[in-house]
């Protein structure tokens, strides 16, 4: 249910995808190299850490860090997959059970659908069908006999479960039908791919449930919103703008959908977070889902049904809005390793029993810190300087490192430096098992301020066309007086696009890409009359509807 | 990683697949029947509940079962593929939460890694792909195009992980390295299928680890199968065997194979209920896994690997083991609904105000339970009556059903009906929070011993050959004297193995299928000599290695 991509020329795309495999490459090697310990050929120190800066080249610095941070590995066998590490399985995990707790209250229940859809079930939908056709995966052949009726992996399991649910679906007693699974779906995507954000296989949960009438669906496809603006907000520390689709980026063969848009400081893009759709009755008609209408003996009504999804893509979303030129910076709530203690201070000369006691008591507060509830890891790694060590762990993103040395031991408190803005203190040892996990909190909160401030300061309400693609450039999505027009949008994009610079040096070339519709926020900022103000668009005649978020786009 | 299926032949394979579809087709139409809520159609009580008996007709019996339950649905589309409804994925989801918190404690992490391999990785290991080849699906397809290599969906991921073993293991510092991932695997099978026994597509676990040593791999293997027998014996109440598999049923291509085998009492088969490999140094010397060897610097060590996997079939065997002919019995520990909660006494003589009391006690009842943490849920259908929805329930295998009426309001007492036995009774309304806990725990426990009773009673040790087919025929596995020889393994299977009787009716004919080596027990009995005792098979000169557990079996 991710949105459709930019255009490129093929060229170009060959030439970003050759790049992309280049800077991924590098960085294994340099990964590899970085992690040898001390004395393998290495000097202590002498550490690769990420070499391209976030603000000097966005693209390679994230492939960097996805590689070196240890949150993917790319799948050499065949391109356009990606090994998930354990690093990023915490954090998905960590989204599961939250929003697994939300919905479980809700009265959703689990399922699990097969893989493979038939040509015969997917041919009942033309809309949905059309939207997913090219990057289906067909199975044509199972050991070495070839199947009588080739079969295809889900895109979306909405053809696969929905005959079912015109067999469960009796009465309108069976009504609310809420079903959930968690899964993977493979989209044999074209385009070029990138870790988390666009794979040709990704893990996401689907929604899929059916009600007696629309106000019931309508009230469902908010809340579902809101919970995934939670996994932003609250997990993530990523904020988001809630809004619908416009005709235009809706949900093929849907009756409205309903989406979170996230915004990547460092190009400006906007980037759509997770949608909650509406699919009316539209696929209870096509799969003859209906029941007796209880209010009126004897006539049938078709259900109202709603689809919803949340992928891994919202991790590559993470990444990007806190990573820095260290390398990943995560969010307390997601991290695997919240608190890493490193010992300092002790060396050839520190006897054997100083060794032990100080072990002793760094042990000692760790297991204070488990107690309380912290994810606490302690690096006793042989071979290794502080230094390293700091470096190691801030390329990994640990919300904070605790230093503990014989000085600290001797002031009775634990130094601290904290990943998101570095700053340094100390906390009394007695006062750990509170102090730490509020710290913890307040990094959560301040990483969320500093992206929120980010993304509204880059918000910006234009009512002037001249404007627009000074203010793409400025990095920030707009807001603008829109006709809801489905041609209309279509020809924003084309005003907005910019001949590609063949003649300017890559680095220096201005963007190209034409912006298009995010969302119809839902809360919409003042100075609009709708059927009053016109449309921002020059060329077209019709009135604004509503202020609609724009901008250049994953 | 399930073993290798029953030898049958083809004319009897394709009538079982039709049987058993015509007994599914009946089935769904009976429980769409018996669904129907009073006045559409059928009286009350006119239920139409399970058809056939266990003892009659088992397996009739179990896809009646497994489908009026509602734990699974045929995949009309595809065939061997089944929806996994919310009754069984609860049963999934709880025997998944036990089993990852344990093996995250031993320091497990997961990861997830892409659905399909190439042909180039699943050449490396010769033995492993020719076990798998002829069940591979491939896709040849994407879109409309064809692709340039086909690839294959994942029937296991040996192949798919080792080659990043190899990249990620640079030193022992690196050992062990242990990821499991939860997934699904295809194998598409061309034998009969059975809804969680053997299907096409199946949800598991698979664990795949590297130690140092062939000590540290060993001790591993023996945690994890005493974690798969904990899933049989104290979540599912299913009493399991522990063992090592001989030469010819081991994993192609591993070192030696661990498995809990489990036992249906209605047709005397043995179950493989779960297996923990130790691969030996076999994959890490076609993937090239190595490290330097700590204790001899310039050397290079091949690691030590391990894979584990425990798939939905669990489930399958549990419905084996305590379905009746009313239905599904749900052990209390993975019951969705543990306690259902029956309004009785009800009728069109009670006043509004008496009804209203009745509800209102009978709902504050509930709240004691659930802050008990019992999964209680109240029945207050309209238009059934209560004898309908004491079958319906038992039908669905609910452990503990609580009547109450309006004498039992009067005693403040509640009634109760096991599940498991249909013992009745009464317990003090004061008293639910702490007795109805008890009560499920008494359930548990007393469905484990009944199963291992049957088992204990059905595992005989037979030391005469003459007594091998009486024995296997009055549904017994045996414990024999056995050389450990793989061919004549395969001649004890020839020599088990009758002819099929063709002139006599189906349901009168003797069992035709031979018998295989279930595993060695690591509990062997008393009474054999190694190297004195003869081997049982008639035809072997050897001398028996062990007592080893030979049985018809899945």
């Amino acid at each position: 249910m991710e949105g459709a991509p930019p255009e490129q020329s093929k060229s170009a795309l060959k030439k970003a995808e050759k790049a992309a495999k280049l800077a991924a490459d590098k960085a294994a090697k340099a990964a590899k190299q970085a992690t040898l310990p001390v004395g393998q050929g290495k000097k202590t120190d002498d550490i690769i850490g990420i070499t391209v800066s976030k603000t000097d080249n966005f693209p390679a610095w994230y492939q960097e860090v996805v590689i070196k941070a240890e949150m993917v590995e790319y799948y050499q066998e065949i391109s356009g997959f990606f090994v998930l590490r354990p690093l990023s399985m915490h954090i998905w995990n960590t989204i599961r059970k939250w929003f697994q707790s939300h919905i479980e209250e809700m009265g959703v229940e689990e399922t699990s659908f097969p893989v493979f859809l038939s040509a015969k079930s997917l041919e009942k939908e033309k809309d949905h069908v059309e939207g997913f056709a090219p990057e289906l995966a067909w199975v044509t052949k199972a050991g070495d006999k070839d199947l009588e009726v080739p079969v295809a992996i889900r895109p979306t399991s909405e053809a696969v479960m929905y005959p079912y649910y015109s067999k469960w679906i009796r009465s309108h007693r069976d009504l609310p039908l809420r079903l959930n699974q968690w899964n993977s779906v493979v989209r044999w995507e074209a385009k070029q791919t990138t870790p988390f954000l666009r794979t040709r296989e990704f893990l996401w949960q689907e929604g899929h449930t059916a009600h007696l009438t629309e106000e019931l669906a309508g009230k469902e496809v908010l809340e579902i919103l809101e919970l995934y603006a939670g996994v932003y907000e609250q997990l993530l520390a990523v904020p988001v703008v809630r809004g619908r689709k416009t005709e235009n980026e809706k949900f093929a063969g849907g009756y409205y959908t309903t989406t979170v848009e996230g915004y990547i400081p460092s190009n400006g893009r906007g980037i759509q977070g997770a949608t909650s759709h509406c699919l009316g009755q539209n696929f209870s008609k096509m799969f003859d889902i209906t029941v007796e209408d209880p209010a009126n003996k004897g006539s049938h009504i078709n259900v109202w049904q709603n689809s919803w999804g949340l992928s891994t893509r919202v991790i590559g979303v993470m990444v990007m809005v806190h990573g820095d030129d260290k390398g990943l910076v995560l969010p307390p709530r997601v991290a695997k390793v919240q608190v890493i203690m490193i010992p300092v201070g002790i060396n050839k000369n520190t006897t054997a029993e100083d060794r032990q006691k100080h072990e002793e008591q760094l042990e000692s507060i760790g297991a204070t810190l488990k107690k309380a509830g912290v994810l606490v890891q302690s690096d006793w790694r042989e071979g290794y300087t502080p230094a390293w060590k700091f470096n190691d762990w801030e390329l990994k993103g640990v919300p904070l490192r605790i230093e503990f040395g014989p000085k600290d031991a001797a002031k009775e408190v634990v130094s601290y430096a904290r990943r998101d803005t570095g700053e340094k203190g100390s906390i009394p040892i007695a006062d750990v098992a509170t102090a730490i996990p509020e710290l913890l909190e307040t990094i959560q909160t301040d990483m969320y301020a500093k992206a929120e401030s980010a993304f509204r300061e880059h918000r910006l309400k234009v009512t002037s066309w001249d404007d627009v693609l000074p203010a793409l450039d400025n990095k920030n999505v707009v807001l603008i007086p829109f006709c809801h027009g489905p041609k209309c949008e279509d020809r924003i994009k084309e005003l907005t696009t910019r001949e590609e610079q063949t003649d300017v040096p890559e680095s220096q070339r201005a963007p190209a890409m034409g912006m298009k519709s995010l969302c119809i926020p839902f809360e919409q900022p003042e100075g609009l009359v709708p059927g009053e103000t016109k449309c921002l668009n020059p060329e077209c005649e019709a009135k604004a509807v509503s202020w609609v978020m724009f901008g250049r786009s994953y």
